[in-house]
């Protein structure tokens, strides 16, 4: 850790994942020096980098103050930071009930926003072939995701305990994505009009100080 | 809950993510009552469902003896299932350490595994047009899936902590879809040769006496 910081964080400038997982280090005052791996080079399936994480996908967080504790998979990074490094609940459950709400939340996010927002992408920009009706499909999953979470958000502020948490922070940087890139072009998608309290969520989210900070640090990487 | 056992699970009679919560409650000895939703009918996305899981999808777990708590998104539910049922720590990690590693292949397989292995059937089996390299694509990432935990099992008996957890668990339902369904017309794969470690780990799984008896529950289901 010849960087001096307390965690290096394996990730990517673009990568929605490794972003989500700076947001909370960065909430959390946690000091990191990232690796943004290089995928046109395949950083990411090269030895170097599979010792750490074996499915050759980012993000992977170290730990250097914990033995080089390493983890893989940006939401069980995301629990292990706030289980060890938020004993206070700042942005964390606080009951054994709430724990498991927050985590419910979590595993949504893993598997119900990022991977279908995640092939809309995929279908819009890297396919061999165009397929409408497979850019279609995954659309329509993007906007029933947000319905499911507008939903709720009419109900209650936030998703878990009446507060923030890092199960609100975990869908910001897909739902960045479904603006500026899945939905774009989707006929008659108005999110704002459509999904009001999930708009507001968002905004709110958006302009907490160490994620606009950060988001910034991103909008940079990318202008470079 | 007239049927006087601990816990209801919504779930449906062909859906991976449903039985593996079931391997889970089998696995611990505790008495669940299975609702099985026809999705024919909807019954998934109907308010008498949604009111305990906005997303309209199974599994849904209520747990009768914690004042009905109520939890969905499978691998949230199995998390709460071992902090809670399994304190002695049969079927789960110990250290803090060994738990984020559990969360993180539970992470690797809600992400992973079961959002890609479905893709794979959905356009084998359910969309509007036949579109091979969406297929494909699906298929590849499956066999990628299943070479990334056969590295890691060629190094290790199990995927946390020296001992069978729920996170060896949790893959085993959507591997079962793996062979039966998504590489079933894939050339050349051949599971067992090319990825031995995988093949015997997964062997060892559905031998489990509690695994077995309900895979044999769904089977029935299936030829009912």
């Amino acid at each position: 850790m010849s960087h001096g910081k307390q965690f290096t964080l394996y990730t990517h400038k673009g990568g929605p994942n490794g972003w989500k997982v700076a947001y909370v280090l960065a909430e959390l005052g946690l000091t990191y020096e990232s690796i943004y791996l290089d995928f046109n080079k395949l950083e990411q399936k090269a030895p170097e980098y599979t010792q750490y994480n074996p499915n050759g996908r980012i993000p992977t967080l170290i730990d250097h103050k914990n033995n080089d504790f390493t983890v893989w998979e940006s939401n069980a990074i995301i629990v292990y930071l706030v289980e060890k490094y938020d004993t206070a609940h700042r942005i964390s459950a606080v009951t054994p009930e709430d724990k498991i709400k927050q985590l419910q939340w979590l595993f949504f996010q893993a598997s119900g926003q990022g991977p279908y927002f995640g092939q809309a992408v995929w279908f819009k920009v890297y396919h061999q072939e165009k397929v409408p009706s497979a850019v279609e499909r995954y659309q329509k999953e993007t906007v029933r995701v947000i319905s499911v979470l507008d939903g709720v958000l009419q109900k209650q502020e936030w998703l878990v305990g009446g507060k923030l948490s890092v199960a609100d922070i975990a869908f910001v940087s897909w739902n960045n994505a479904a603006f500026g890139m899945v939905l774009s072009d989707y006929p008659g998608a108005n999110v704002e009009k459509d999904y009001p309290a999930f708009w507001k969520w968002h905004q709110t989210l958006v302009a907490l100080p160490s994620i606009k900070k950060v988001s910034d640090e991103r909008a940079a990487l990318q202008a470079a």
